[in-house]
């Protein structure tokens, strides 16, 4: 059989819709400076789908930051792997910085996110040991836990009789192999919103012998009393022996960190494939994080605002009836009634004649007959902002009721 | 077992020589301007350790474009996943440069070539499918298989006797399977600096029904009349079905590519993992690509001079008895005779004697009593630099022979 065949046969799962959605449900763009108010189309939209939490992307003092370090260093420097010649003093200024803020020993940058979580747990476990990780994690971690050559359990999200039923099974095989156990879960899941419970699983620590890997991309800077994470917010920095987080949300840049006991982190250094075989961190991205971690760390009126705004956004919802599930952090989802079909009618009418610009998700993330609008609340927005949006949605809600969109041409396109 | 008690006894293969090692030759800081002239611990040294093949890295136009997209842009722009909220005109724009270039349909940029590569294995294979591959494959294709399913056989490198007998059991096995065969190699091999042997595993073709991925890391912007790469060079674009190559070589840069048939890099857009769940490339790093890919076009004497060193270099090399081993691209490997202690007390005696400062590779990645000097000429180096370093390597040969290095207090050290 002919490989490409198979893939003329079928497209997957996302790239079905591609004839229908591409440019605009799938690889939209947004246009203009980052922040609550972008174009979309030529057209301006109250934009609620990024992750810039505290509104750094377009601080004026991160864009001059980066602008000036981009001038002085150029975007290529430094070349090669950070082991053999890509290192300098200023990533290792950023890894002692990052180390600090997070209140472990160590730290150590990785060129890019998803690749870097992905070596750390390749690097921790051999083939015996034994992974027990949380059903909801992010795709970076289930191919992290595919490179695995043992076992592996995976329990209810947040489920602790589930963790602890795994606990069992995983101790009991690696005491057999003479292996250890890694549990991996996140400090927010950034699809429901809701905290990874650490301090649950840390309590299960005086039973069972495991270390934690904890991914806190959608925490950290967001969450905890000075924004360092998940784990400060549930007092229980200590028991996380792993704290990873990228770049990618609340900093607005790319790359990531580890953070650990210093000799856990130096053996990471050493050990992480896609580390040691891929180019370090460029220059520009390495000042702009020392940067963004200075504002994130001084400025404590960006997370004041943040939680302003996430406060009256899920308030709001609550109040008009709304279903958030279960959230307990600034990632907000508003979930409704619906078909596919609807969804992208939803979406189009949202966007087109409300001017609203949010990530809407559908199955096979949520159940087949639900609809999430995600909702993203930073910063940068406003209570304006709010309450225009939930005045859109109590509007959208009444007409996806009502059976509007289920009559709607595009949604028919879409039941094809 | 305690996870990191495993750690703490067994730091890994580069990890156990870190005390020794770390901040010299390993991780060691190499300041200034990119180029052939850098400063190392304060010192000038003449370096030939930077992938940064037509000097582009410090080019003052790519300089100039860097700055200016980085003031435009910031480097935040755009957040999110490609797929969500991540896409500009931009980035569409240098794919259909970067397709044109490579004389495929299409292309579809990577946020990083170690994980784009990696997720372009994993969604084109699934478990009836069979991977081939040459045996001195980079870590990044070698994990990409790792996540694979399915069955793999590795084949001797370059060796199409070997690849013969190896495609014979994978069609076998995926015709049983109902299954297809994907062959994997690299344009420029970058540790012996010889070529995959494209055109020979394209001849396979006519007896065997497979689809072949080229990792062209090296090759892109060095080989072929106008750069194209290894299949322009070889003369074989056509029966290349992927074709990949990062920005962290001759595009001094991050990020990368996958070109091929319309159809095939769609389906790659909508299905790999690493793409659809992290942060698009940012823009002032597509904006720089687009400079690097137009000089790179427009600019044929930086790889004319390129190729002037790399004859001078590889010519004046074998002139004087030095062993190049195989290859047949700028990567010079100089091959000499001595043991992990000598390899550092040489290394050691170029920097700080001659102020040459290059790659030393050593066991595993050479057999145990072999030292290979990694040597990576550029545009940006000139004749008088080759010549002081023949010099400097016919003295240094001197020694190794007289076994100096094997007396050496930092060699003793390292026998430890």
């Amino acid at each position: 059989m002919d490989l490409f065949e198979k893939i003329r046969a079928d497209r997957g799962p996302l790239g079905r819709h591609s004839d229908a959605s591409e440019g605009y449900f799938m690889f939209p763009k947004l246009e203009g400076e980052i922040g609550p108010h972008m174009k979309f189309k030529g057209k301006d939209v109250l934009n609620w789908s990024l992750n810039n939490y505290l509104g750094l992307a377009n601080h004026p003092e991160v864009r001059k930051a980066d602008t000036e370090a981009t001038q002085q260093y150029g975007l290529a420097y430094p070349m090669g792997a950070r082991m053999m010649s890509g290192n300098s003093d200023l990533h290792e200024q950023l890894e002692r910085e990052l180390a600090t803020f997070v209140g472990k020993e160590s730290s150590y940058l990785l060129n890019f996110g998803y690749q870097g979580i992905l070596s750390i747990i390749d690097a921790i476990v051999n083939r015996k040991d034994v992974i027990v990780y949380d059903a909801e994690s992010h795709a970076c971690i289930i191919d992290g836990v595919r490179l695995h050559m043992g076992k592996r359990f995976v329990y209810g999200h947040n489920d602790m009789e589930s963790l602890e039923k795994q606990l069992q099974r995983a101790t009991r095989l690696a005491n057999e192999q003479g292996g250890g156990v890694l549990v991996i879960t996140e400090g927010v899941f950034g699809m429901s919103g809701n905290q990874g419970n650490l301090k649950g699983v840390i309590e299960l620590k005086k039973k069972y012998d495991f270390r934690l890997l904890v991914d806190d991309a959608h925490g950290f800077g967001t969450m905890g009393k000075t924004g360092a994470g998940t784990a400060e917010e549930q007092d229980c920095t200590e028991g996380v022996d792993l704290y990873f987080s990228t770049f990618a949300k609340s900093m607005a840049s790319i790359g990531a960190f580890i953070a650990g006991d210093a000799d856990v982190i130096k053996f990471l250094k050493y050990n992480m494939r896609s580390q040691i075989f891929a180019k370090s961190l460029p220059m520009p991205l390495v000042v702009g994080a020392l940067k963004r971690l200075e504002l994130l760390r001084t400025r404590p009126e960006l997370k004041d605002n943040l939680w302003k705004i996430v406060n009256a956004m899920q308030g709001s919802l609550k109040a008009n009836g709304f279903n958030i599930g279960t959230t307990n952090s600034p990632v907000t989802p508003v979930l409704l009634s619906g078909g596919v079909g609807e969804a992208a009618a939803l979406s189009f009418d949202m966007r087109e004649n409300y001017n609203i610009f949010l990530s809407v998700v559908i199955y096979p993330v949520v159940p087949k007959d639900v609809i999430m609008l995600r909702v993203i609340p930073t910063a940068a927005h406003t209570l304006a902002d709010v309450e225009r949006t939930i005045a859109a949605f109590s509007s959208i809600q009444e007409k996806l009721s009502s059976g509007y969109y289920r009559t709607n041409e595009l949604a028919a396109q879409f039941q094809k």
